[in-house]
């Protein structure tokens, strides 16, 4: 294991990418046959209905959530806690595995950078992962610009065809209003001048419709929101089929069915609806499916992705996005609900650092140095600042689910300000557990993955949707 | 083997695809190392940069080049022939195999089809090679689509900012005149509605620079073209630096290395240079490279493609695109050229119904039966119309290859006439040979698998540029 | 490919074991499943049962058998042109594989060496071949010894016990006459001290029971000479049970059966009905069965392999050890006879110098210079040797089995000697066809290869057993 | 998992070796490259030079060995402990494995049976670790009697041939005493007609030279003993070479290599140096190697097993045979001794039923219901019979080993009984864990085997052989 003290994330990744085993060996491990694998180099696609078709009968896994307090400019580290706790589960010999989100291209050109975690928990392979995986964006470009093609197409034959020749194509009238155009274009990347366009100008009739109209990045389309949300492939049919891609001269919606594109747009999605394999640094499993913005949509991985983990795991992890108050909130009343799936424990993700900004701590500012407060003990702001974390914690019990409090450790937290935490943890009545998987991989995550353990293990409580 | 004349073609195909080894044995049967191909579902891609590293001092094998006589709405079967002439060397035993294009998503979408090759002779499998493959096409869209985002966006900071914060980023001013972009967008689709776009007009300086351009289909983009005759990866970045994506307001070109953005389409761009494995119904290897147009560019697969499979095969077959006058003409004087190979043998396929056609026979209309004199012996027009087929094979013999006259039998052929065409080659020069593939795969290819393995065993000659 | 004349068999054979496929690519090039192979290092096992279960309906290959004129001190190379003619089959692009025996351990240790075939003709892997390959004669032997330690014991417990106690085993006496034992001990080397053993003296009634006896070399037990002709497993557990070990006090045979140890003597060689998989240099598939003796036994390779081999190959080659009078023979009415298959071409083998010597040429002693008739040309004691080809040839007529006459070219050979058999055989009515595979592998096999396809094509004939 | 109180072990073996992964699963998952491990059905052999070679500067995991207290007609289950240790240790998400000894044919036959372990505690796959493995016993077997084969050949040369014609050979006449002969001939049987033989009588010279021998069981041979503490391959020729086979007439010993045949024996050897791969019913990895006989050998697996395994895997877990007087002392003074390693941790392994015993319970008699003092509590018989397991943790400790005890739990034992048990360990400061792997598997194992971690994890002590 190397320090990532001393190492940085992409040699981290490198050296375990080296010693990365085969496809066939995790196969085997997750207990696949040999033809519910699609090879596509080092991250194969997992053949989603095959799998649960063979395995329907099968019971589902403890499904864990990960979720954090407020977030603060100083950062709580949820992906980095997720896949911790995936290497910490697998040191303690359980059957692990989770699913995360694909990030885009569109960040990636724009230098943000797509690691998903840090340090020795951190996911892999690295240059794959950042450079679109096995082509799920690609697909739902294609999808999602074929859409807006057919239906520019359409009033452009509308408007140059009598009845008699429309009906001999064979289509009837759908009189779109131009004026009330819902669909658009997309491309994965960030293009400004994309914003607002003008097309379909020009003498002659064979320029297609004029309009205005815009080019998205591609993770934005409202196909992916729905592969995050699809239980199958009908499911992902049926929801393209209702998309409202414009409305009528009548104010009646027009929708992708209508247009008669919804076939052909999901046979372009036809492999998405296969997770992604990749693998943490200590080479235990974990998934890639769906990345849709957290803004606009719902922000986690998909509905798939945890279907399929729930039965090739023993214990799935996954991470709902932002804080608990929309993260959480979105994962349990809308993917929840949508799925039918109740996750055993969600894991509510702090750092001291974080808490004590929380507490009233000064402000932080790019390039200055870190106020004193943040690097030496200071027991009031944190106690002042857990407020945020119980308040997120009760949310979690509303609900019904298991909440267990991780702290992500840094070095400059002092024993006397985990021991805090500890003690408020006990009066609430909440799991607690000292973390430090960046530093330690799964080695570090010994206490969470044991805390999370007992709260799965613990009989279940009736739900709430909140 | 199934009968054409009874089972469609899918159906072939689907029958030969449940038949098909594994791709480990497809990668030992060439000779390849494990690493040096890479999964990809059933058409995994050949590591190009790898191989030809190992193999760079093996002799080349033989170059087999088809092409065919002058166009007609009859149809002559080059692609036919080539996949057909692969299965007939294979049933002689040969290590054979072949590099064809692959088509482009638009025309698919708009039901042109896209299967190689027909009857026995056909390329699989059919929806992989229908339906983008393993991504190239996408590939080629973000890299291009990627340098017009940067150019737009220079233009727009160039605008917005002064020369001293245009240091700061670091840019100096390129001066790029809007009446002169050369660029574009791209979509692996038609669209008429995107001809003419007009983009980033708005309020505000943050919705790019205004100009007019335009959306092409993908397999268009002066991209494809340069996959298509890159030698290898620093070839391939070379050129892509070289584009002229507009001028500046004095004249100059302004290229994409001006624009620094050549690095990164060259990095989406990656995984293009690697020739993806198909094959033929009868299980005979056959790669795919590359898809430019032949109207705007080569039309032919690529350069790496060829140098690639001369390694890997003794008897490598790749076919021209059009007829000998453009497609030959092309094939010789520019990618041979650029290439720096020199085909052995050269096919020239025609059919007794074309040919007539060239002689003078009536005009063939869509939807109206065929006139008697194609279905009928007609040995007056069929000397005539060879013509045609002796004006290409005298352009071949021009350039120092050996030509191969193929006779792609139809059943309506009489004997009589295939004597004639026998007779006229005898007199001319030049081998002839009659092939059944369509109908008989391998088996019926054997002459003139026999006849190409004979030319390419006489002696060279020394090599003219037309 | 190495040339012959300077590298020896050994060095052929070490450059084309590192070229070797995997034993994966073998078992898809001969359609076979995954779990139809048993795996075993370079020369696996093929699972007889399930092989012929899944294939029963698929029509047999070609049957073809390499038999020689009578054999002289010169050599004819019966197994170099078997092998040599797979190679040519396989460079006509035929789908060919053949079956040899298994060399004993006994020979190799005593210097006399294992190759089967030479040159370019050559079967690998040489160092698993000579040393016991995958274990069958270990098998045999422990099987064999199994029925001799039974047999002794039986007989000590009946000397030892009365009735009632025999009873109690339960075991009825069987009387056996100790002057009249049949079976005896084996062991895989020649051991002459081992030809006359006492057994069984000594005090008490614990040391066996005293008889004469002795040990013979594995390969010649009765139990492989049952290999060898066996149809499948329960064929040779009946056969096992037949065996007579020895006469009971009254002249009544006591057989493996009614000692009991016919079963476990079976479960010895349960392996042992698979044929292993070897591989000429040119990498052609061929099995390897049974080692039976050809002066005590069938002296050839088993049915179970030329059954196995019918329904993998289109092509089967095996051969039927000594010349065509005794080897012809065994092969044609006893082991066709029990197998009731029917070989549709025998090649016969002939060398210049062996015909010559045939037609009464000079002797030929060890360490002295060859008689100058045998390096030079004289057509006359040829013409005269070929007597003894024709009445080989007129023996495989009177079967219904076509002949083809292979002339196994030495160097010294002039083309006077060469055209005379041609003109002799073409007088016969024979097919001859001159081969070159010692120096050329399947390259210099091709006109015996071609002759074989032509004869096997012919009208088949009633059959005659001779 | 199945309830070995309902189903047999045949049963449990069968269910766990359905599931069994593939060889390559478990190759990667120990490390190992495609070409070091050698392919043999589902049991291949692990290449023991090549892995040595790569892995030499990696340091070794911990080394646990299995012993017991003085063994009773009740059992104490070492091997099922092992076995549950191994599966434990796994569970707790240990990179684990072992080494045990492979059994011998013999007793097989003689219907003793051969499992290793029970219940969930299993070794498999069971038909072939039952019947021969990968024939290493065929190999000794051969091996051996090649060497009386030359032994007696060379006495009948020496007699036969003259000074001069024995120098032309070239030998030099060793005069091997008739009357001092060491070695003999083995089989994989018990024979008790063998134990005196009488061979090479007879008229003439041919028939070997006439002298008295015997034929033992293979496992006993010397060569199996050699093979278990052999380092290497050179030590183990090496030691093969030192064999006194005979004396000669001046009682000088008469070694394998004077005889010239140590070379080829151990060529007949060379694959008997690489482990066997094995598996638990948990699939956790057990190599198997080497089978000699405790009465007259090391009676335990392999240095070379251990050595291996010490470099695959971080817990190594192997077994002394017999009780810790006999089996831990041979163990520790015999085979660390000339292997140079020393064990972290014995597991001295006692049930409650045999410490009754010894602690002057009744006698147990074969067919008659056990006394009652065995199924019903008795504190005092069982704190009497602990002075037996002390005594053995007392040698452990003086060896500078750390010693675990382990009560293997039966379903009569009560819960006063086991806590006297943990009182007189912690009385005795060693540590104490009850174990049910038999019915539980790993799970059933987990309190041994965190003890075992334990122990390894404290600091190391001086050694002291015995």
């Amino acid at each position: 294991m190397l320090d990532p003290t001393i190492y940085k994330d992409w040699q981290i990744a490198e050296d375990a990418e080296a010693r990365l085993p085969s496809v066939d060996y995790f196969r085997e491990k997750m207990g696949l046959l040999p033809d519910e694998i699609i090879p596509y180099g080092r991250t194969p696609k997992l053949d989603f209905l095959k799998i649960m078709e063979r395995l329907k009968d099968k019971p589902d896994g403890k499904y864990i959530e990960v979720t954090a307090i407020t977030p603060t400019p100083l950062g709580e580290g949820k992906s980095t806690t997720s896949l911790g706790l995936i290497e910490g589960l697998g040191k303690l010999g359980k059957n692990v595995g989770g699913c995360l989100r694909q990030p885009s291209g569109g960040p990636t050109m724009n230098v943000k950078g797509t690691a998903a975690g840090g340090g020795n928990a951190l996911l892999i392979p690295m240059t794959e992962f950042s450079l679109g995986l096995t082509g799920d964006i690609n697909d739902i470009t294609n999808a999602h610009n074929l859409g807006m093609v057919a239906l520019n197409a359409r009033m452009q034959h509308e408007r140059n065809y009598d009845d008699e020749k429309l009906a001999s194509i064979p289509l009837k009238r759908l009189d779109i209003d131009p004026e009330r155009i819902e669909w658009n274009f997309v491309m994965d990347f960030c293009c400004q001048a994309l914003r607002n366009m003008k097309i379909g100008y020009g003498e002659g009739t064979m320029n297609g419709f004029p309009m205005e109209t815009r080019t998205n990045i591609a993770v934005s389309s409202e196909l992916m929101a729905i592969l995050a949300v699809a239980r199958d492939l009908p499911d992902l049919r049926d929801r393209i089929g209702k998309i409202v891609m414009a409305y009528d001269k009548k104010g009646n919606p027009v929708t992708a069915e209508d247009l008669e594109v919804a076939g052909a747009m999901t046979a372009w999605m036809r492999n998405t609806i296969n997770p992604t394999l990749c693998y943490t640094v200590e080479h235990q499993p974990c998934l890639v499916h769906a990345g849709p913005f957290a803004n606009i949509a719902i922000g986690q991985s998909s509905i798939i992705g945890d279907r399929l983990a729930l039965k090739l795991f023993d214990y799935h992890v996954t991470e709902s996005g932002f804080a608990a108050d929309i993260g959480f909130e979105k994962f349990w009343n809308v993917k929840c609900r949508l799925s039918g799936l109740k996750p055993h424990v969600s894991v509510v993700v702090a750092t001291i650092r974080a808490l004590k900004m929380h507490g009233g701590g000064p402000e932080v500012r790019p390039g200055r140095p870190l106020p004193k407060e943040y690097v030496e003990e200071n027991l009031e702001l944190l106690e002042k600042g857990c407020e945020n974390l119980f308040h997120h914690v009760k949310n979690v019990k509303k609900s019904g689910i298991k909440p267990v409090v991780c702290i992500n450790k840094f070095y400059t937290d002092t024993d006397a300000e985990v021991a805090l935490i500890r003690r408020l943890c006990e009066e609430q009545g909440v799991r607690c557990a000292l973390s430090e998987h960046w530093q330690y991989g799964g080695e570090g995550a010994l206490e969470l993955a044991q805390a999370v353990i007992d709260a799965c293990n613990e009989p279940e409580e009736p739900i709430h949707y909140l």
